[in-house]
């Protein structure tokens, strides 16, 4: 079966590989999209990339996906503790969505550990830095596999 | 007297009636619009459309209506319960705003028990389904006439 | 269709008109009743008004409805916040309820804001002083009729 | 020893089997009051009957039983959680009391978790339908032989 | 100035002196009310006293206040702590009432800590026993006094 | 109908009759084990016992009695407020279990208020001292009865 | 009996009548002291006065009045919602303390609504202007005598 | 040393001088803008202004600013209370940026109480009006100047 | 390089397969260690697996893994939201411990939403049911191939 | 316009300078006073500067500025999070108070995010080092000129 | 008089001087286990050594404890602020037990501030390193004494 | 090394002795003082002895102490639960302080179980009665002579 998924990246995501890297490493987020998408196609999964900083473009593109994509890879950055109308874009989709971000939010500040988005994806994975988005792909693709 | 109201709906309720009809039943917005414009046009009151994912957005609508409306009909969607800025704007505003749902939130999700919003509306309609812009636009037009 | 509806009034409302006028109206609950009567006749309902300052008494007609009505239009006053037992009799009746506010409770205190009562309703209206009881009945005549 | 003993029953208890019978069972409050008074004749113990909606009126059966009763079994129904009028009533009274539900209120609402009763009674028991009674009723008199 | 002031009475009060001697003292509510009669005939004022324990009929007597008294002393009972529509009531009948407790209500349990009712009275006494009732007594004659 | 029934006690109960007697009684936990089995013989009910103060152990005792178990009478102790592996186990065996406690716990300390444990229970009694097995017992075997 | 009390200011009260005299009255603290004298004169009660901003201060005046007083009448201005240390002394001076605050504190500011000093006092006069103390005065002398 | 600072405006505050003058004062954002240019431009500093009412539009600007600012001077309005995007914005952008306000957000609702974003600025101002734009604009040209 | 990983998994993880198979699977804890086992040999990884329902034991394998293992991959079931002690010996251990789940907890019940042990992992994976662990291992294998 | 201004610092700001220079600059408070009466003098404004690390010398010397002042600029240290009746003091002062802090509380300890004085201040100025009293001071003066 | 003493460390304290010698110092268990044996010895008193990871361990041991010992020096670790188990077995074992702590729970994380332990202990001693468990011993040994 | 320390006692412990000897014992402050002398001098050490009701009289000496002394030890007493002048105080002052209370503060009311002092203590003693001075003396000196 060929795929359709939408790999979704929140704000500040841009900023990837220019800023911090002891944190967040030296991978800018065009390369990690191009590794991404080799790892993809020798499953045969096409994928498309999607960034942006505003909480409405992030839903715009999540109901953009409805049409096309067969479930989403979202890292949704700051909005992930505080974005019902998120939540509501990624529950009212009906596509599969699993959450991915590069650090491990439980250590960091308090503020950090509820999320209002989880509840209504797959899966969470985090604290993998570059690596969380490839083991988020796969584990999306085995979901869809799995429940098709 | 002849009355100019804006129609205003947030995050996600451009997908009305194409998903989830069970909750939110068949109609689009669209529809509800075309309806909601021959029962305003009845009593001589003309409807302006408008609906956005984004919170910059809404507050921008709502500051164009301070040029021109005399009072809003507002499903905020997912902002109810998250936005100080949108609050801020139609505090703001000085025009009279009716805070309409769908849903009734009181039935759903913790979080959404509370309203940042509702404080600075006239009133709160929620509960009724499409019917809920119909009563929440009759109620705005009479606080608007016995106001003035 | 030929409906019954009971409008029923909480703890002081009893008071309407006479008190604060300001605030609440200088309309007293028999002439809200008088035009809500006037009102619903024209669309073919029949309507029982209540009014009682105990929690028990208000149950007891809850209870009583379940004999005659096919809905209910009930401010509960400060009940709203407090009383799970006319939140069980709500739920226990079976009826569809549309509770109605005359103020705008989410602009008030506190300890206003919560209700234990808005999540068995079908749905809320508050703000609009004595036109909330005139939605309040438009919305459940056209919530039972959409039902039946 | 022959004891007298009070079952009293608040809120929408008069209810019992006319609504919602997969939940609370299908025998109506006078039929387990029936069941009740042959059990207790079987073990030399008098039963009184009492149901009320309203706080008022329950706290006047609590304080008529100061007079007559040895201890009451109690269904406080929706004013477990919030009465303090109640249980003033009950600590005041120095009758043993045992709170007894139908069903298991720690599977409910989070708001039905608290008690301000259970404090005050000698013992609770909740879950079983209408073997609640039965049970408290044995647990009371158990209580009340020990006592003396 | 001839003054009529209602000595209000709520929930379990009706025993005073009758049980718990050694917290609320061994006189009943009704020697209570003689000498209050006494102390309030020699300085010209009225009293008339009633004493429910039902919300209901608590709001029913303020409301009836509003007929005939200058004011109200009210001890409150449990309701102090729970009771929104007794609030309403006392902010809504325009009196200036005084609430009086025997004990003193922050020595006991937590949520006799929180009042919702204090904050709509002229001003609170409580921890004196009986003297309670005429400490507030003074205390309101003076308010009226000072404020006509 | 034969039936296999455990009787599950949690940390502090095998001390039970030998420490704190004026709150937790004379009887130790094997003479109250033996007139459960008295009484369970009675009504051809044959029970185990067990008791452990670990945690792990008695998730061990739970799902031992997956294998041959009609139902649990389980006093979990102070796990009741803090075991989320313990309710879990419980939730995951699929028995009816009883949840059953000598004392009050709604009497004692603030944590004592809380359970993980009851929301997955059948039912909940409390309060009775070693009367409790017994209605916890009885009350199980009832549940059974009319499950079957 | 010849009694000596000692009433006791906190901070700013020796501001009192100099600023917002809508709020706190016209009076002086030393024009009130002076009335409090001839009143307690009238009754063979001495009085000393003390008035200080200071926590530490008042602290040292509660332990001096160990050595004198039979009680105390004491507004303790802002320590009343933020001193265990003030507590501290009045629970251990063995004093009876009458608390008295001439506003109405659960009328104003939500952090005003807690007291750490209250449940150490005899008793709770407030909302009542000068006449606080006059009231508190005349409790606390009622308290001593009752007590003796 | 010649600095290039961004100065940054928040949801709502194109709307400045033009509504609620007597809170915010009569002069636009526009006036300001200018007066503060004339005033950067005697120390030496350019000022490039940019407002929006969008979360991701503010976002945008601080990532743009990365490329040519020496510093921020922030009023982000609403966004304050609820953004943790935009605080990771400010966090990763690596600037020196100073919070700034109109009004004093503690003297306002308990929600404009908490910041998100105050913890990763070098400072904040508030509660001076226009003048709080020359204050942080000075601030933050000091620290700049101080840390080179 | 040759790894060493332990596979520790915690309370009622030993019935998977066996119960509830329309959550949890078909899939048994053996069926699944094999594979593991057969995906580990492939990349050169030896495994070692241990299960236990207790606290105590748990801590112990940790322990026990620090004498030989390069990693762990656990599921700490219930123990994730109330163990310090594990939280203690992962943190004490020095290795790198990747948390995973069978289900996606945040959308369970609240007291599952809070995690005492994720901030001392290296990252979190969950709800991909079997696929968390294969997932969790290979997020392991490249952390610590990274981290030498 | 010349204008009296006192300079307020409250507990261990007399030890500035000479401890923990890295957080909190090598100035120490004389010094700075030096430079700020300087800064004052240009602008014909006369400074008196007071320090204390007690409550009540704090509030003796905001009643004395009263007497003499036209403002005060206030670094209250420790009391900003616990003194009501520093609060209490300034609010009753009448005097405009400008809060000034060193650090950036925001960015410290969760118990330095409230302010209980904040809300009765003109405004807030925190996180500049001694650049933070300049600040403060200017602003002061400026509100002092523009409300006369 | 010659005493026993238990020294019961809870889990983890097995690993003490191997790991993170930076914290809890280069001794390990045994070591201190040997100076505290050879301290105790000087003043006639017998200890006995326990160590467990386990919950329900260390409730055995002070179940066992109940047969030999005249008190415990006690460092339950995690289980500190999560074991109401193990509370119940100090407070039902009828012996003193001081509680001992290497480092200073109170400069660690939030949910290492409240001890569910410390209610029912003789006392506490913490942040003194391996000389906790010496103070704690002295402390408890005197405590032994002065109460015999 | 000869070593000088300080004893620093807080408000109402000068009264030690005199006022509830069964909670506090029969020892004066004064007595207490020369046996830590008598211990002190064996070891050594030279003591001073300070106590202050007063929240900054407490402030001023610790910074007096950072003149000559080697360390403090500290019993706050009510400000150990609301001062963070304090805190501020023994934070700046460089000098390791260690909290000694009499008394089991967990043991108390709710309020007492949070410290805004430990956390930068070196460490806390409490339970022990005047022993706790003497144990808090001992710690203290091997903590420095360990530092040293």
């Amino acid at each position: 079966m060929s795929l359709s998924i939408m790999i979704l990246n929140g704000p500040n995501l841009n900023l990837l590989g220019t800023r911090e890297p002891d944190i967040y490493g030296h991978d800018t987020l065009a390369a990690i999209a191009r590794d991404l998408d080799t790892h993809a196609a020798s499953v045969d999964v096409e994928l498309r990339h999607f960034q942006a900083n505003g909480e409405g473009q992030l839903i715009d593109a999540i109901q953009d996906a409805m049409q096309w994509a067969d479930g989403v890879v979202f890292n949704p950055g700051g909005y992930t503790h505080t974005s019902v109308a998120i939540r509501d874009a990624v529950a009212g989709s009906g596509l599969p969505v699993v959450e991915a971000h590069l650090s491990n939010v439980h250590a960091r500040e308090p503020f950090r550990h509820t999320s209002l988005l989880s509840a209504v994806c797959v899966g969470v994975v985090g604290g993998f830095g570059r690596d969380s988005y490839f083991m988020a792909l796969d584990g999306l693709i085995k979901h869809i596999q799995s429940a098709s």
